[in-house]
């Protein structure tokens, strides 16, 4: 098998993490990152011995002034590449598409853009397939992809009817958090339904899902709960089975200690996960309760990590590789997906 | 009608609240106060010339030597009153309870301690007729109290079939904020269901209701999600007519600039509302949605001031004030419930 060339274009929170990723996956290769930014952003890179290229000459110049060594420009990465892995701010990866496309280079965008821009939206669990020999795809956001891996399980199980789940948002990551923001109140996204269920079934047209969500002051992760209506009333065990089936989502217990988010980031950290990496959805086992055909559970989603995987996979995905499960498993051997949880 | 004359057992975050509320009311008199503390807490009591009692012989030594005058012991209090209520912290109250019944002083207790104390929960709007003439009843918490008002008001316009909720819940009280707790982390409550579902059914046994909560790092309020199955598919409007019809559901809306809970508080202080209550459940209209025969919504709970009219009414009833509309309706204008709200 051949070495998949990858590019990361936008080296922020998804773009260095997914560089990172690659480069503990056997069969790709990190060519280089590109990004606008020459300062502490970007120096780990350099560190790393990543080449790093500037978007523009004049960036490239900015680059030259601060004593770093720019390997060239966004161009010229793209030249050596099977795929680049868009991770730029919302809506700037809708401009770069055009030159993706315009240079027949294969690419991932993340979930700040709209599904149009693909026609394709990816969790590694639920559509893997469709994106197999693409020219392109998008995966989704943190909060979609916890959604539709989770129902996605219960789907599998044939236990899912329907979906509604409330979803209390990180109000910032935590390397912006000095900008201000939220502090000592909670604030209503205005809309609901909001537009995670719509986005879920961007991925599984067929999940039955409402979603309404609520900022809250705090940096670490998101936390959803929900109540779904099953197809007939189960057992606790049968809904634990469905969702240890996926190796993607991780059952944690309040008994063991995990009481909260920042107790589980922490866990995460003294497992030497890199950046203290949740890429699993973590979910309660010992609060999940089953009453009749409903299921009320809670999980929390590492909105810096989850995606991680998936953009991975995604990569396999575009380039050929066709069986879901063998990308998946190659994956998490790699980051240690399931590793140090009981 | 002769005057009710009350007693306020308790002068923390709920009793200094009803303290100030019974002396907006023409039919009552508030008697006096009784406290443990000597310290700032209760010398706001003074300065507003409200008698204070010592719960015991050394709690008035410490008032003399803090050179406070107490008013003498609450056993003094006691023989002055037609009702005392109990707004002393979780489990106290149960222990006072004994002490009520031998004077035969008829008594309100708070939503901390358990239904069974008084075989009756109140909330004005469900079980006001219930508590007439009894000897005692106990006004359910903030949460469960906001929970009874919206699915009554839903109930009585026959939409009602069940409702499932998640409540995010304020992490502490504004006052004792320095004592440390909840800091840029999101903190499950263990059991799901939580208790404030079979809680509100201890008010109204009719009610279909399961609740999730969860502690968020804020001190200002509570605010609930609601997913509610209707009884058929309905208008919005409908739904808004049956919140509209409840004087102590107050609709709100983003579009006014309402965007958060902090926002609603400071408005409220702009009304010259006392401590800035929001005495009414504040649902956002403009977030409300229908679909089908499904309803989503959301509101804040102000956790220090929601139970106050309440508390005035339960009052009433156990005093044998047959009609809890009239009793609603004095309440209402005692306190400037609903006004400044469009």
């Amino acid at each position: 098998m051949s070495t998949i060339r990858v590019a990361v274009n936008g080296y922020g929170v998804i773009g260095k993490r997914v560089a990172d990723a690659l480069r503990h996956q056997e069969d790709m290769q990190l060519v280089g990152v590109a990004d606008i930014a020459a300062d502490w952003r970007v120096w780990p890179a350099t560190e790393k011995s990543i080449p790093v290229f500037a978007t523009s000459p004049d960036r490239l110049a900015a680059m030259r002034e601060m004593g770093l060594a720019p390997a060239g420009l966004l161009d010229d990465l793209l030249d050596q590449v099977d795929v680049v892995v868009d991770c730029t701010p919302k809506h700037v990866a809708a401009e770069n598409v055009k030159i993706y496309r315009s240079r027949g280079v294969r690419f991932l965008i993340q979930g700040g853009e709209k599904h149009a821009v693909t026609g394709h939206s990816f969790v590694a669990e639920s559509s893997y397939a469709g994106a197999v020999g693409r020219d392109a795809t998008r995966v989704v956001s943190c909060n979609t992809t916890s959604i539709v891996r989770t129902l996605t399980a219960l789907k599998t199980a044939g236990l899912l009817r329907r979906a509604r789940g409330t979803l209390l948002r990180r109000a910032t990551d935590p390397w912006e958090s000095e900008r201000g923001g939220v502090m000592n109140t909670i604030v209503p996204e205005p809309v609901i339904p909001s537009h995670q269920g719509p986005d879920a079934q961007s991925v599984d047209p067929d999940l039955d899902v409402v979603t309404m969500a609520v900022k809250v002051p705090t940096t670490i992760a998101h936390l959803h709960y929900w109540s779904v209506q099953l197809t007939r009333p189960a057992a606790k065990q049968e809904v634990l089975d469905a969702f240890r089936a996926s190796s993607r989502i991780a059952l944690i217990n309040l008994a063991d200690g995990l009481t909260a988010t920042n107790v589980v980031k922490e866990f995460m950290g003294d497992l030497g996960r890199p950046r203290d990496s949740l890429y699993e959805v973590a979910v309660w086992e010992d609060m999940l309760t089953v009453q009749g055909d409903e299921l009320f559970y809670a999980y929390m989603v590492d909105n810096q990590a989850i995606v991680i995987p998936d953009n991975i996979d995604a990569i396999r995905a575009l380039t050929g590789v066709r069986d879901a499960n063998e990308s998946i498993t190659r994956t998490d051997t790699a980051l240690g997906i399931g590793t140090g949880l009981r």
